[in-house]
């Protein structure tokens, strides 16, 4: 069992805390049991170590054994070096570090996709994986995200993902007028969601491949964004609130396209 | 300018951060500038004091002519007093000290109301908050909190209602058997919504009045709350993802019911 909170690989795996080294290093923590439950059942490819305290051991002796039996390296833990590689306060006794998931837009395209979500200049961890997890519950083909958003193997978006991280493919990095070009190149229409924008969302055709573009929780899209989308699109507000959340307003989004084209393929 | 930290009323409003002296006082904390100004802009009859630092009564100059219009009375405060005031680390230099705005069930139904939202055992403030702001997102007509469900005058409701709080009637204390018997003696059929519901949104009937019941995030309902409604209800899910966060699902809910509420009113 690794006891020695002071030694190279606690601060090896600590220092994926940081953006700078998972992205050298092409690796990222999962913590905790959800988030590790969800990568050992979905992609246990992308599993290069999993530390797990005795508690947690115990806890999950099932999911282990299927890792084991996956190929996966486990390796025990005190419970102290465990909370030293972890970012999160309370870690729940098991992280796993993976090698990075992100895959080409290309290769995304090249599925000929439906349903896409695209995420512009979305800052914060929480929101991001928020929206990541309704892309996935609405069965979004994928979710790409452009360079000017927040890290995506972030510790925090990836709890927040719920495990959705691991349910569908993530494309990163890409510069938003790049990725929007592709995307519409692929035969995808363009939808800018936004709480003033012209179009309300049951005007619009949803019937066709498409993509929502979602923008900064605060200050919408950066310039040059709407004007590359077919549409800006509204969701109503039919009180009194300003607005709605990012997740909320992506998710009402995606239900909506996903709902007639799920309908569309029953009946044709 | 009140510049005593220890000084009685400094510490007779932050006692208002727990729940046993609101509840006797009848008062709660509106915290921050979204808060203050939806409080004034709509319920200024429930604002008893408002308290502002220099900073802050210079950048709402503006609003706070409009409450002292109003009636509000408004008391310049040192910043130190402002912080030692707020249940929030980063108060933004302003604070109300408001009457309990919640309203009685039976006044609620005599408005013949199409659209409720009821929450049951909801017990995270983040989360009670951000379904209140998508009820008043999508029109609902009162959002009704039983007695088993986190106090929604705790300043992080009131904070992560974004204003809501103040734009829709809340009916709160009452226990979920009385008040579903109730709202269904009122004429509203009741949808229980659970990710393991019989019946797909899709398949429901929402174009008569209805109240949506929510329950805790975690567990779902207590027993009694499922036989006590016409259909438990699901949003599909069509991805991988376990289950949608409690805000989306509930929103997601509310926006169906209204835009088909509304499109048969305009059509009817």
């Amino acid at each position: 069992m690794l006891t020695n909170i002071g030694s190279d690989r606690v601060r090896s795996v600590r220092a994926l805390g940081r953006r700078a080294v998972r992205e050298r290093e092409a690796l990222f923590l999962a913590e905790g049991q959800q988030a590790v439950r969800e990568v050992v059942a979905h992609r246990s490819d992308s599993v290069k170590d999993l530390y797990v305290d005795p508690d947690a051991g115990t806890r999950h002796a099932t999911m282990l054994e299927a890792a084991r039996a996956n190929g996966v390296s486990i390796r025990d833990v005190s419970p102290e070096v465990l909370a030293a590689m972890c970012d999160t306060k309370a870690p729940q006794g098991i992280v796993a570090v993976c090698r990075s998931i992100d895959v080409d837009l290309e290769s995304v395209l090249d599925r000929h996709p439906k349903l896409l979500l695209i995420l512009t200049n979305v800052r914060d961890p929480g929101n991001a994986g928020a929206v990541i997890r309704g892309a996935d519950a609405a069965g979004a083909d994928a979710v790409l995200v452009s360079d000017s958003s927040v890290d995506i193997y972030n510790p925090k978006v990836v709890r927040s993902t719920a495990g959705s991280l691991f349910h569908l493919p993530i494309v990163m990095g890409v510069p938003i007028p790049l990725m929007l070009d592709r995307v519409r190149g692929a035969g995808l229409a363009l939808f800018a969601a936004d709480g003033a924008g012209e179009s309300p969302l049951a005007d619009v055709d949803l019937s066709g491949p498409h993509a929502w573009v979602m923008g900064n929780e605060a200050w919408g899209f950066e310039p040059g964004v709407r004007e590359a989308c077919d549409s800006v699109v509204r969701v109503p507000i039919y009180g009194k609130a300003e607005s709605l959340t990012l997740a909320v307003a992506a998710t009402i989004c995606l239900y909506a396209s996903a709902a007639l084209q799920r309908a569309d393929r029953i009946s044709g």
